[in-house]
């Protein structure tokens, strides 16, 4: 799954496959990786998605959103798109019917096969989102995700839709836009071009699976304070002996989960 | 890039429940829980958080948030805010002497009791943000939260200020705004008065433990799949006894973790 082959190579996502820019301005290279969004808070999109390096490739074409206004989808002349929980209980639930036309607009031309399309539900009962994860869709065409509100989506329409329930955390957002654009955000920085001459010794690290060593910089004298010693010495081998040591020592002691599995890969010679 | 409809109107709202003058000595809101967050893009505050019921709180005048930007502490003509690591490697790190300015002015007149006023770095080494999180900070007075990008933040500036380092998850994102965004989320809509009426049935279930039960909602037949019987039968006891089912279920499916804590918790009588 994590590689997954595209025997086809790229997908070229041309306009006549997506019903209109819904964006307006994005400009789209075919082919370009494509994120659609089901939401009733479409001007929260792009957010920060349209800053710094996503921002600029997403000006570049480099990948595409368009957010998609699931109140355009609702019922009668209020565009109702929720009622309330059958059996009883607080909150309000997303019709099964209203989001169904969302989605078809969502999915209409993408690829069925979710190893080249997530479908995504954003929800807390979802398997966490990881960087494993953002490096599976990267690899993909596009996702559709839908954004959840109050308490939820109808499982008939997760069921029917074959939507792969995925969350951010153990914790609880007033809707699933944030969560969106966190999972977006980690996923479009790995799209090929994105971070251009960057290279992410970030991600290198954690994808190793060690936590990243301590970070200096000039001044070398801060209120007293000079950075380690080592780090001035010039002696490569020595820098680099020294950061992973402060890599190791601070993933054992902060995320033991981390360290065991760091450890069972890398049995000390 | 798209046009991104922000939500200045929003934000000049806000401005006028928040202190303008952050020199000076002008105290925020009466009792106000306030986010200050130290950032390279302001303007990406407050996004999706300037919607739904954390919008509306906003305005309101139940929580403050100020971005603070970074760059107006730069060095420079330019502005400079980062410099290479010190014993070399890629991208860029934060600068202790011009991030100190920036958390000097975030932290004026706040607590110094971590407890009453948390002071976060964003960071995928720190411990990872949950329910638990959200809710000790909703009891505090407010937050300081610094935004880190390229490589992170100088360490002197870390230790000095005894900033903890929280992480969103177990992904890279390409700056801290997202999760800062999403960690405000969770905070704000426990503080009291943002739920509202809306009993917050999600978070009493996660809370618990468990994940949530499946939802329906109308329509009862939708595709040929109706809502389960059991939920149209009227017995709120036997649809309580039904949804607990479910949400074992669930968790015991999809949970391990989750499951395991829950039974050691509620041994079966």
């Amino acid at each position: 799954m994590a590689d997954t082959p595209r025997s086809h190579g790229r997908l070229s996502i041309t306009a006549s496959l997506v019903p209109r820019d819904l964006m307006g301005e994005t400009p789209r290279l075919a082919g370009a990786w494509t994120a659609r969004i089901v939401t009733l808070f479409p001007d929260a999109f792009p957010g920060v998605l349209g800053e710094s390096l996503t921002g600029k490739a997403l000006q570049e074409g480099l990948w595409a959103l368009e957010a998609i206004d699931l109140r355009r989808f609702g019922e009668g002349r209020h565009r109702n798109v929720d009622d309330t929980p059958t059996g009883g209980g607080a909150g309000m639930v997303l019709r099964p019917d209203v989001v169904a036309r969302a989605l078809d607009e969502a999915l209409r031309g993408a690829p069925v096969d979710p190893g080249r399309w997530p479908r995504v539900y954003l929800s807390p009962r979802g398997r966490r989102f990881d960087q494993a994860t953002a490096r599976r869709w990267s690899q993909a065409d596009g996702v559709t995700m839908l954004c959840g509100r109050f308490e939820g989506v109808d499982q008939r329409v997760i069921d029917t839709y074959g939507l792969q329930e995925v969350s951010l955390g153990d914790f609880v957002l007033t809707g699933g836009e944030i969560a969106a654009q966190a999972m977006l955000d980690a996923t479009v920085r790995l799209l090929p071009g994105v971070l251009g001459n960057q290279a992410s010794a970030e991600e290198e690290s954690f994808s190793e699976g060690l936590l990243e060593h301590p970070q200096y910089t000039r001044p070398t004298e801060w209120r007293g304070q000079s950075v380690p010693e080592v780090l001035l010495s010039g002696h490569h081998a020595r820098i680099a002996e020294w950061r992973r040591a402060q890599a190791e020592a601070l993933t054992r002691a902060r995320r033991p989960d981390l360290w065991e599995a760091w450890v069972a890969r890398n049995p000390k010679g």
